[in-house]
């Protein structure tokens, strides 16, 4: 049995804990990193330096692979179709990642597909109009607004909320309107997709969506293969801090069972209609009330993702083994989690770099968790890992003492305990 | 926090699997390996070439490393204590390691010990005094006995079952006691450790054991800091064939609490009394009747060991990432099963190379089993893989149920179904 080659686009810490799994099925990474010492270069034997957008580097990393996948969906579009029309499996295809990767193109496939999400519109003008564009909006939905930029948006960038029509006409705001109506008139001229600070590739609209007075936010996991098998994980509730998940807790407590049977529709309809394959992350908004639940979809993302890294400790298939299983089209794994509730916590960077022996303090602190690291230099806020932790606990009361638990440990990491 | 760096002797698949747990803690691995293309070696970037008996690749390994650890006994003995005199933290230290090196040094500490084990004597002199004394202790003890070499075998290597005193005058039996007899002639004459071909190092006497009308096998497996902490797993049960462990389950159904106990007293007295440090395996025989279990001890080994793969899967931490955590002396995880019953199916090369397409069809077969591959080339009775399989079951025939199911995983894989 000769170990297939999968070709992954990505060098964090995604593609990192890919190889952890990868090495356990005896499954040959072969990794396109950004630099030679990052995240998943310090653990993967075949880890050429080079970027999504290098169409060379690219085209060595598929030669003799079974497949081509990714660990974040910021990839040269134009690039992967011709290497699809070439005959190489890029997985997810990438008309199915414009999904995760465009918000515009993710609302209309959605509206078109019939699922619930926010109130949408796209914005798009000089200045002046967008203003007006937003106020009519607003007109219809109330204040406040979340203006998005279609592209390049990760971990709350490229997401405002805006308060009053009057919040526009400075700061942030009004630099996004400006910058935004500046690149539509140079692609207007010019004819490239040059395209503004905002993010990747041509920002020459925004996204206006009514905000969601939600309970909490939820998510969905599923990997789906080439074939058409389906693994999906219990939904999870997801708690974020200034647009960054911070923690889970699976499955997501007390949550409305027909709510969560909606999720897994909304996920299965997303993946079937947009032939997803790998793993895919619906994050939600719920509205929950005493006789009814209402979700909405927030965003996608077509790789393993920070909601799902409570599997790798709390379910019988991570979902890093999952999407290296999926991409290849191999049989998906169960999915039954090992406990009753798994919570995870990230680990950002605090304001200080930590001491040498948090390593030693944060496991002698909670023998039963378990920290993942990154291999990440130090930098405020940046993720550098995250704690996953089980419990038999169900309840209210015992999930919260868990998170403590967790948290605890993470401040220690953070060098603030 | 920067990464602490171990340095690992050997290039199988234990060091592999350390490596994936290293990994996740963010711990950078060293690893010296015969092959740069074997199994480690394959997922570990830092993995210099060299054997363990090469003074300068194991100095070069072990700069700058927080310890040195291995993955197998079968050190050079005198490197060690040298490297420990300079102030290398070898763990296990030389003294400790010998005992899992050397079955007549573990017999006599095990005796110094006060703990159980089969009767035994030393066999030394030339072949007809050894026929002799092999005799005398049949005469005390009975036949059959177990003649062993008391370095280097494995895996059933240097154990020889001998029925009667006429199996000594031809075959196996006879060989051995020749060669023992040549090198101990050599050794008393050149006063060299040259030593015969029974294994490593100067084999210039012969183990005879009594052979222990045993139920069934079980190990014990802990991991002990060099600052003392001791963490056990539960008491499992191992199914030998021809030598090889071949399936384990976790914790040994029905066994009596007593035994339990006694077999964990055992363990921990061995590791404390010899100073072990890192993971310790002690296999065990079990004389099981209604009132009275009686163990013996078989064997032991320092590091992670066959009759531990079920942790991967099926405790909360893994024997792999314990004895990381114990050689670089960070606090130890919990040991708590996190399924009622895990099995451990080992995966051994068939007797002709496996068509291309078994990983998928053993992955279809069973989506609750966790398959771990080697990435080792195929060789008939070779261990390329294991299956781990948890189940809600702790009856005979619901755990049987599932040691089929897992079979049924490794016949796929061995191309047999």
């Amino acid at each position: 049995m000769s170990a297939p080659i999968l070709a992954v686009i990505g060098g964090g810490q995604l593609a990192r804990m890919m190889q952890e799994e990868a090495s356990a099925l005896g499954i040959h990474l072969r990794t396109l990193v950004e630099t030679p010492d990052g995240s998943a270069a310090q653990v993967t034997v075949d880890a050429p330096v080079g970027g999504a957008d290098d169409a060379d580097a690219v085209r060595a990393l598929v030669t003799g692979a079974a497949a081509l996948t990714f660990e974040h969906e910021h990839q040269d579009s134009a690039l992967l179709t011709q290497l699809q029309a070439e005959g190489v499996p890029v997985r997810p295809a990438p008309e199915a990642l414009l999904l995760a990767r465009d918000k515009l193109a993710m609302r209309r496939a959605v509206d078109a597909a019939g699922l619930p999400q926010p109130a949408w519109a796209e914005i798009a003008g000089n200045a002046q109009e967008m203003r007006a564009q937003i106020g009519a909006f607003a007109a219809d939905h109330g204040w406040p607004v979340v203006l998005k930029t279609p592209r390049g948006g990760y971990d709350g960038h490229g997401v405002l909320m805006v308060d009053s029509a009057t919040a526009l006409d400075d700061g942030e705001a009004a630099t996004w309107l400006e910058a935004t109506a500046a690149a539509r008139a140079g692609h207007a001229t010019n004819g490239t997709g040059g395209g503004g600070s905002l993010g990747g590739g041509a920002v020459t609209s925004l996204l206006v969506e009514a905000a969601v007075p939600f309970t909490r936010e939820l998510a969905v996991l599923l990997a789906r293969r080439p074939s058409g098998q389906i693994a999906v994980w219990p939904v999870i509730e997801s708690v974020q801090s200034d647009g960054i998940c911070v923690e889970t807790v699976a499955p997501a407590p007390g949550l409305d069972p027909a709510a969560a049977r909606q999720a897994e529709h909304i996920g299965r309809t997303i993946a079937e209609r947009a032939d997803v394959t790998g793993v895919l992350a619906v994050e939600l908004f719920a509205v929950e009330a005493p006789e009814d639940t209402r979700l909405y979809i927030n965003e996608l993302a077509m790789r393993p993702h920070n909601s799902g890294h409570w599997t790798q400790d709390g379910a019988l298939t991570s979902q890093f083994a999952q999407h290296l299983r999926a991409v290849l089209d191999l049989p998906l794994g169960a999915t039954t989690p090992t406990a009753p509730t798994t919570v995870m916590v990230n680990y950002l960077g605090g304001d200080s770099l930590p001491p040498a022996d948090v390593l030693a303090r944060a496991l002698e602190c909670e023998p039963r968790a378990h920290i993942h690291l990154y291999g990440k230099q130090w930098r405020p806020g940046r993720k550098l890992g995250h704690v996953n932790l089980t419990t038999s606990a169900t309840d209210p009361a015992g999930i919260g003492a868990v998170r403590e638990r967790a948290r605890a440990v993470v401040a220690i990491l953070r060098g603030e305990a």
